[in-house]
């Protein structure tokens, strides 16, 4: 199996860490013999039909701080690498863009023209074009996966399809934005918004600008892509009415009656929205640290809280493993499990 | 597809009225037509080789107040009727006998010896024969499936299996009983372990005799069962180490410190125990009210806990019937989803 991969940051490091830790079992259990042909990030492109050696990759990157000068870089695009070179699958692990899903969006339409199955952690295309991606990617017979783009490792999108099948969702409800809880939690213990900010910059929770995640709109995409795949309610995220943390107080009084405050997106049949909500302490959705939540409230068996790490390289990279594991299934003609 | 149904309790009454509102559905959707050939609880034993018309037989118990005089009552204990009558599966919702899962453990021989499938939520005699129970069904080419044992709907064994597939378990760590966790709940706020087991009792969450719930019991038969199937570890009631929680304080102090004790059920590869246990109040595991939670760690994607309520007739009733269409599934030749 030919794979192309961009972007190579934590995800991407640590995904060719685990194929390589995998290598045996992935072939021994599902017969899959992943080759890398190709490597990109916004530097360079690497190319090598043979299949690129990958450990003396990461080591050249790290000695040198980059990709340029390498002996199989080539110089094209990376779309038009998608488009042109011999492969069956896209892994794009390039960082989420939620203003527009740009470039990503032309990467994913890349593979679709050129008959690729897509496996992506990246939210920015699945939160824009999510409706109309899926039915492309249909209609040719590819798979679009995507278990990492929301809550890292924890299989939150695995558990509603896997889980509660043969169940209508009535409702979603969850904490999914791992840095505006970790500040949440500090300002409990007393902390100032700014300084609670301040501290998870230090801790490498918030990036420098920290608008996706203390305005909510990292919470929104990962709301469309929830509901789009547990409700089919075929949303983008213009349909999610979006309010941050900035302005937020968690007084004393309000901790003295058991309840605090977190940001909530959640969605039913008629409205989507991300805001920061008074709930019970001793509510499942109420996590502490960077932990993400969510509840789904299904016809029957009613609600199921999934709580989890929601982010972490290793983590997001084995959810990436799991769908490459569905794709195989899926390209073997098995019903994937 | 004939079953057998054998306890018409609250879990079993649920089952036939799911069974009727989703019949269309299982039939469209997975080309399940389901037969109740025989229904039998402790008092009487019922069969119809043309069906059982259910609805009348609920009337007619719930007019009389029992089943016997029913026009197709049989002069015949239970195990010998699952022994004899054509059927491909026995539904067991009889309750569970902790101390030796008798009489379960009989019916599911009597299956096993007919060639028949089973769906069960009795725990008795999973918790002692379990290991060599699974084997045997193996080596029959027969399905034991038992999600509703564990969790009533919420889906704990499913999400190992589904949702952490290829990932190894390395650790258990659940809230498994309801009625001690709402003892427990109460006592934070002040009540005596006597009054709140009253108060249980009173709101029909604890039994006449609560010893299954409070000595530890019915956490234990879960772990077993929850440990046999997510770490393989082929064990019984008697490898686990049990404490209730009679003797059990929860002091301003310590709540004033943040944590709180829970009946907490755990599990490695070395060590099987249910007792009383401090844990901090953020713990996704100091679950409110009357709620499930179960942690597994996985050595790759790390903690992952599933909260949900444990029991209810409506809430097993689902899971049996996510069993039935997995057996279905079985039965054609598929791999289940």
């Amino acid at each position: 199996m030919r794979l192309i991969l961009l972007g190579l940051g934590v995800v991407g490091r640590a995904f060719l860490e685990q194929l390589k830790i995998e290598r045996r079992d992935l072939y021994e259990s599902y017969g899959i013999n992943p080759s890398i042909v190709a490597v990109a990030n916004s530097k360079a492109r690497i190319y090598n039909p043979e299949g690129i050696d990958t450990g003396s990759l990461i080591r050249y990157k790290e000695e040198r701080g980059t990709l340029e000068g390498h002996p199989d870089e080539v110089d094209m695009e990376s779309a038009g690498l998608v488009r042109e070179i011999d492969a069956e699958v896209l892994v794009d692990v390039t960082p989420s863009n939620l203003t527009n899903g740009e470039p990503s969006l032309s990467y994913l339409k890349a593979a679709l023209i050129s008959g690729k199955h897509v496996i992506t952690s990246n939210k920015g295309p699945l939160a824009w074009e999510m409706p109309a991606l899926l039915e492309m990617f249909r209609n040719k017979g590819l798979k679009l996966l995507f278990s990492g783009a929301v809550g890292g490792g924890t299989p939150f999108l695995r558990f509603v399809k896997k889980c509660l099948s043969g169940e209508r969702i009535l409702s979603i409800r969850g904490v999914i934005n791992g840095t505006s809880n970790y500040i949440l939690n500090r300002m409990e213990e007393g902390l100032s918004f700014r300084i609670a900010l301040e501290e998870a910059r230090r801790l490498g929770y918030a990036e420098a600008d920290p608008s996706a995640d203390i305005d909510g709109w990292d919470s929104a995409a990962k709301l469309v892509i929830l509901s789009n795949w547990a409700m089919d309610l075929g949303v983008t995220m213009n349909d999610v009415r979006v309010k941050g943390i900035r302005n937020v107080e968690i007084s004393k009084e309000l901790l003295f009656k058991g309840k605090t405050i977190r940001l909530i997106a959640s969605a039913d049949d008629s409205d989507l929205k991300v805001q920061p909500e008074e709930i019970d302490k001793s509510d499942p959705l109420a996590v502490s640290d960077a932990l993400n939540a969510v509840s789904f409230t299904a016809e029957i068996s009613g609600r199921h809280t999934l709580v989890g790490k929601g982010a972490g390289g290793r983590e997001t990279a084995a959810a990436l493993i799991r769908d490459l594991v569905e794709l195989k299934m899926y390209m073997r003609g098995e019903k994937p499990c």
